[in-house]
């Protein structure tokens, strides 16, 4: 490539999503002509350095932005308005902020009112991670044939969003574009209600008396291990997910609550068909889903 | 082996688990001299002999027991009252009869009364099962390295444990003995409740509006996917497994409610601190399963 996409594109946050867009970045040379890396957290830094993660490497995020024509935002959801005003004094003109926040109306609410008029903000969330943290976790395959949704507001420079749709075709991403309302409702059911289930039957389990608390973990390949593999997530991570999409989430919640309401009534009281029309549905769609992987 | 453990072993009901029984015992030749498979579906029995799943087949329970030293009931645990009345008058003396069914206190109250008196009844559970069913779905690995649980009750003859104990391990399998109202606590929490659960979630996901339920199927990747694995299981199964274990069941459900709704509760009011609490809990949890595992 003559021209590489970003000239200098500053990661903010360096933990597991950050580290593998490094990661990532590495594989296609040319994409990124310096990577800059900053994380308030010096134990992270340092490690991101020890990996050589980037080009260079800033504590402070302002001196990180500084001159760059790309920004990417991938610490927890709950920290954007207070690093927004930090490098809003910092961004160069030209320069198209991103981030990966899973959450988008909040992302929307609390990074715009601190950038300078007319600067590009693209605002992705990349449908991919584990349930690791931290900048060792990093993947450069991680995004490899996952979807990366952009929730960009109508009047949104179109050039800076293809800008942005070519930095996730360059990781091997498919993107997508919807509104940030529609994102965090679509996410609330595939992502946030299972951590929120997920993180619950977990404590639950610890609740129970020792004897069978310990059985638990003896016999949790049984489906409970599978379920509750995502509950090893990050906390601050979820912690600030949660709360910045709260309406969406309490709302799917509350349908679910209902349902599971519901189905715990028909084992009561043996309603045999409710049960099993509701398992037949389930199956129903977890074909779509396998045909949808393989087509 | 000069002697076969079992000289003629009957498995009544050749879905996964049989199919997978007959098919780990393929690899342990001598374990069982003859292998005899009943199923009251014509279709199964046919693909049973098609796949050469065991030496002889019949669609009558009662004849497959004729003459057996061990029969294994692997039918869903709704049909044991009705198959242990019909092959109760066939029974040989000093047969073993045992089961595989996820339930134990039902197992126990509708088989147990059938039975001629002194005859062993050694009931049985390998964790271990995929979200696929039928004879067609058969393992033959399925039980290595899994545990089988055995919940004879006091009085139960030590050396038809002991064979039924050595049937598993033939199969790859470790063992431990624990009462039925204790497995039927632990399975409830660590099978049957996230079952219910993935069973419900995807309702919850078919009931909502056309344009969101689309993209839940386009993006379940994000967590969606591997939550609901399980919810592809065998309704007929999982619709008895519910009845005949309701009282753990509907136990375990009633404390991860509360626990959800208190989850929920803090998400609505911003309590970051519980947040945090419960899903650095969660992470503790998840750890010990990873450290059990490595073990």
């Amino acid at each position: 490539m003559a021209e590489p996409l970003f000239k200098r594109l500053a990661i903010i946050g360096i933990g597991h999503i950050g580290s593998s867009i490094a990661l990532g970045l590495q594989a296609v040379p040319g994409t990124v002509a310096t990577l800059v890396i900053s994380d308030t957290s010096p134990v992270h830094l340092a490690k991101a350095k020890e990996l050589r993660l980037g080009d260079e490497y800033f504590a402070d995020p302002g001196a990180a932005v500084a001159g760059a024509d790309g920004v990417i935002l991938c610490t927890p959801v709950g920290s954007f308005a207070t690093i927004a005003e930090a490098i809003a004094p910092h961004l160069a003109p030209g320069c198209i902020l991103s981030d990966v926040g899973s959450t988008k109306q909040s992302v929307l609410r609390d990074v715009s009112p601190h950038l300078p008029p007319g600067m590009p903000f693209v605002p992705a969330h990349p449908l991919a991670g584990t349930e690791f943290s931290g900048p060792e976790a990093g993947l450069g395959d991680l995004f490899q044939g996952r979807w990366c949704l952009l929730t960009p507001e109508p009047e949104a420079d179109p050039a800076a969003v293809r800008k942005i749709e070519a930095l996730w075709a360059a990781l091997g991403a498919r993107t997508a574009k919807m509104t940030p309302a529609h994102h965090d409702r679509v996410i609330a059911i595939v992502s946030h209600l299972p951590h929120l289930i997920a993180f619950t039957i977990c404590g639950t389990a610890d609740d129970l008396a020792d004897e069978t608390r310990e059985e638990v973990l003896q016999f949790a390949a049984s489906g409970f291990r599978d379920f509750t593999r995502i509950a090893a997530s990050d906390p601050v991570m979820w912690r600030d997910i949660f709360i910045n999409n709260k309406d969406a989430l309490l709302e799917m919640f509350s349908r679910f609550s209902e349902d599971a309401q519901a189905f715990a009534r028909a084992v009561r009281w043996n309603d045999t068909s409710y049960i099993e029309d509701r398992i037949n549905r389930s199956r129903k769609i977890r074909k779509s889903l396998i045909d949808i992987k393989q087509a």
